[in-house]
């Protein structure tokens, strides 16, 4: 940590700042400048971050970190790239995955109809949700447990691996049991207890980035699932909100070279909630494969204009069947090579 | 809701909305205009936000809601303001609360201590982290059931009720048992099936608004616990998340008179958190009083600069028996009565 | 400046990082930590700001800054507060003023009948736009001089000084003829070109903060004016632009306090601009004057439901009469006197 | 316009807000919903905006358009792609352009070595600035029209086309006569005076999106230009201002499609403004192309590490011949045409 004093800081609260970093366990370094005085607390301890109380102390003016605090995440505890195997399937390190299917798990005909369908167009996993966090409690809340099972038997039909949102703990044993990958929302990024939970598991997850969160966040978020011995980590950009009114979210595509030099994890991208139009999807897709991105997961609906959530970000088959021929240049040029399942 | 169709749609496009418009229940009404048609859709039902997906449809340009979502929330639904009332304290309806207290419980002394001085400045409640929501998996995550107990511990031998944050459904009964208020963080104010426990207990909810909510999520968050029949609801701006670094968050007080027109629940500020600068806070706290908040939550910390956590945004005993002194006569300006303890 | 390695970085790349620090003209001091090793480059010069471009040098981390790029505006460098006086009405240092009028000069009778109405309230300055800045060329953009020209007649029949925008540099004669205060507009606030030639006079300025200007920006270019060796410089809150929907823009509050330890200069906040709501108007002077302002700035028509701009955020004649009963015990509470014009 | 009225409005008030409709010169078409009424204001003239004033009306909620306020700038009012030809280079229409050099022009060698070695990795344009507009007024200003003479200087040796940046009116004529096209900067996209002046040249602009502007706005300052007769605009996108601090931009490449649909103008990408971080430049340069962007402008110097500005976001020339190598396998599966000057 760097603690930096104010110009008109006296001796005496140095040297009363740097006596407190020693208390705290760390050694004090003073740098004193021609405006002020800067002083670095030298150590590694958990206790850094208590360092930030000194902005207390009379005569500090600021205290800022120098490490990062994510560690198994991070790129600098593992140089080459995680590869998470999902059935087989390895994502991250040189492929290129395509999740797919509907917001909402609505009935057996659409759930294995789509599954189908996007899987003879490229897809190799299948979404859907059972569990559904909806903004209004009057909202259609999911199929549950009828859900996971209709997924399951898509999978059968099809082969294809499923990918579908925990909500709270209590669910976990069902989705365990039903899903190949949990995925955990925006909204629950920040939901410790259930990343607690899902770190005592070794099943791999996909941890959406929230609606507001930094990179760092994301991989403290990352970090808790990890410190609990889950290392099937991958992370998704899925937009995030600004003042732009043109779009639902704002697909933040920087993070993913950013997050690269961050961390080993793979990194998909969520086109569809990333922008809440389904007329941007195949653009941003293919500008995300561009980016850099290990995958992809794009909401597809038989009928998207009657779904019963999110319609308006959804592709119809034919679009999404575009989508898949649209993007292929794209993941060649980008020197990776796109998962197909048998 | 409003369906503006595009410029070119055709005559088939529109009679192909409106019979959809139909098909969902509802009664189509098409206004044409000079540049564009525009079709209200007419009736009241759940299902109206499935509407949305007939963005979807060849035609259509754009879908919006003229209707509030929410209802019991709803300033419409109940003309007079909600009182909230506990330990025979009402909050609410012309009553002014301070809460006040460390971010987390650390030992018996410390919170003891703080209860006394906090009840001799004014305050009314003690708040105080049992569970921590802590960014880091490596931070200190509070004392659990042990700091419960010493906050009932401090009540008793002050009097003052508590407020703590409930981070998990697991931790329930505890937290029920122990606490006055249950508080639900700025990260869970979408942990749709927390709300839902909340929604069947009886017990006072302050739920934060999240870091980037809009009030209309907020009121929804409301929604869903008083949808299960718990009515005891305050609501509490705490800082959003902007592009200013100046301060850690940016607490937005136009929320306080903006929600006061749409809800008739109690409205709680949080200038601690909302700026996370301690030497913010006192102004911050009178802007809240005059923008027309029912109270406020303070942190306070006997010493802050050996805080576990939060010590950046913690008065001392000293500045917050202060801002005790300093905001009496915004109350009064205000037309308040401040709630004191015997 | 601070630059922080690499992890990874090697001894020959921190003695590279020295050497370009002293290659710049400053002194570099080395920290080695157990993790990382930190270079702080120690000199006083207006290159500072250059050593940004290290971040291009192998084995960089960051670079950051330790001191602020803003000196004349800079509270250091000026304890007491500024006073601007106009008029022979002092602005800041203990004293609360109001300016009121239209947003824009529509005609005699418009703003002379305001200029009465508001005086009898209690507003001691007349604002009104003759220059406008709107977002479509087909807008209406003001009666330019001869709306000026009102201002003064406005004056001349009531005593109250005027503030009105100044947009381009071509109309700053004209401008300075009529006006008491210029006011710069958010859109304007890195106008650099404009701030240096009002720099070039002595007339007070009225500098609003952009849209998205951070405190420091703001203080930056005050700066700008300052250095050219005007004073008479007063900083504008406006509301800043957030993901909230439920008001136009977010009064950000926190600026006030915030500015108040960063600048001696004096500061007024605009409810009106700054909410964008004439409903939020009332409550948020209330918590401006709380929060620490010097003064508020707040449209007001005669009829503004038939306004030629900003109808929407206006206030009638009764409403501002109304804003000036309720705001008095708040100056009262506050410490501060309210400027009546004779 | 739409007008919602509130759910308890009365019949009273609904024929007021018709007549003042009407008043307006409008025709008010009133959608008696079950909730609540809605009136539509039918109708097409200039004054629609002044609608919004109609809040102020008793018994009205809300007041929202529903046709865009751009009209030349649509792609509603010109169907095919706009092509704007500079120097004999299309750009627009299907072929992609790179526009690269350094921040500022800083020496003749500086950049005349630069345009010589970005022109043999394959730019058809040099920018460079010479007017700069800088947050701080201590900073290196430009070298003004000796940089825009070596600007010239190298242009007669490379054949390169020149970008150069106009601040304000002042320097208009110098600058219109050294270079090819005119940029305006993204502090000054809504300096309307500024955007009139050009729109009475014909000389082609590059519009750069302001830091917090939404896609309405940068089409509306667009057609300030556009409404004076000048129809060589060229929109870019050049990153938002957010609450992610991993880069100092959040480069928006959502608006590149969301653009397309919505003007026919050419749209550029600013990879090197748009995150700050040149190891950020080359990625998401990819997916600009991705995107659909018909051009790049990229930040090259000499020695990034010695920079004037803009160091940490500029390229060596080896890592912009780098850009050059990588780019082009996307340009060709955006099924664009690289344009390259002999």
């Amino acid at each position: 940590m760097i603690v930096v004093m104010k110009k008109e800081a006296s001796q005496d609260q140095i040297a009363d700042v740097s006596q407190r970093i020693i208390d705290f366990g760390f050694r004090p370094h003073v740098i004193t400048g021609v405006e002020r005085t800067v002083i670095g607390a030298i150590g590694d301890s958990q206790e850094k971050e208590r360092l930030n109380a000194l902005i207390n102390v009379e005569g500090v003016e600021r205290v800022f970190p120098v490490s990062k605090p994510y560690r198994l995440a991070a790129r600098s505890s593992k140089e080459e790239d995680s590869v998470v195997t999902v059935d087989g399937t390895p994502i991250g390190g040189g492929t290129f995955v395509v999740m797919a299917g509907p917001c909402s798990v609505e009935s057996r005909q659409q759930i294995v109809e789509t599954a189908h369908s996007v899987k003879k167009s490229g897809a190799s996993f299948l979404r859907g949700g059972a569990y559904k966090p909806r903004t209004s409690p009057y909202s259609f809340q999911g199929m549950q447990v009828e859900g996971l099972k209709l997924l399951r038997e898509a999978k059968e039909k099809t082969g294809l691996s499923i990918v579908t949102e925990l909500m709270s703990a209590d669910a976990l044993n069902d989705v365990l049991a039903y899903t190949d990958i949990i995925q955990i929302g925006a909204r629950n990024m920040q939901n410790f207890s259930l990343l607690r939970e899902l770190g005592k598991t070794r099943k791999p997850v996909l941890l959406k980035r929230g609606l507001s969160a930094t990179l760092e966040e994301l991989l403290m978020s990352a970090e808790y699932i990890m410190s609990e011995g889950n290392y099937n980590v991958m992370l998704c950009e899925r937009g995030i909100r600004t003042y732009e009114k043109a779009y639902r979210n704002t697909l933040d595509l920087n993070a993913v070279p950013a997050l690269k030099q961050l961390t080993h994890l793979p990194i998909i991208v969520d086109p569809s909630h990333g922008t809440g139009r389904f007329d941007l999807v195949i653009p941003m897709s293919k500008a995300a494969i561009a980016a850099g991105a290990d995958g992809i997961i794009v909401e597809v609906h038989p009928k998207p204009q009657e779904a019963m959530s999110d319609g308006d970000q959804s592709l119809t088959f034919e679009r999404f069947e575009l989508l898949m021929q649209e993007i292929k240049p794209f993941v060649t040029a980008a020197g990776k090579k796109l998962v197909i399942k048998n």
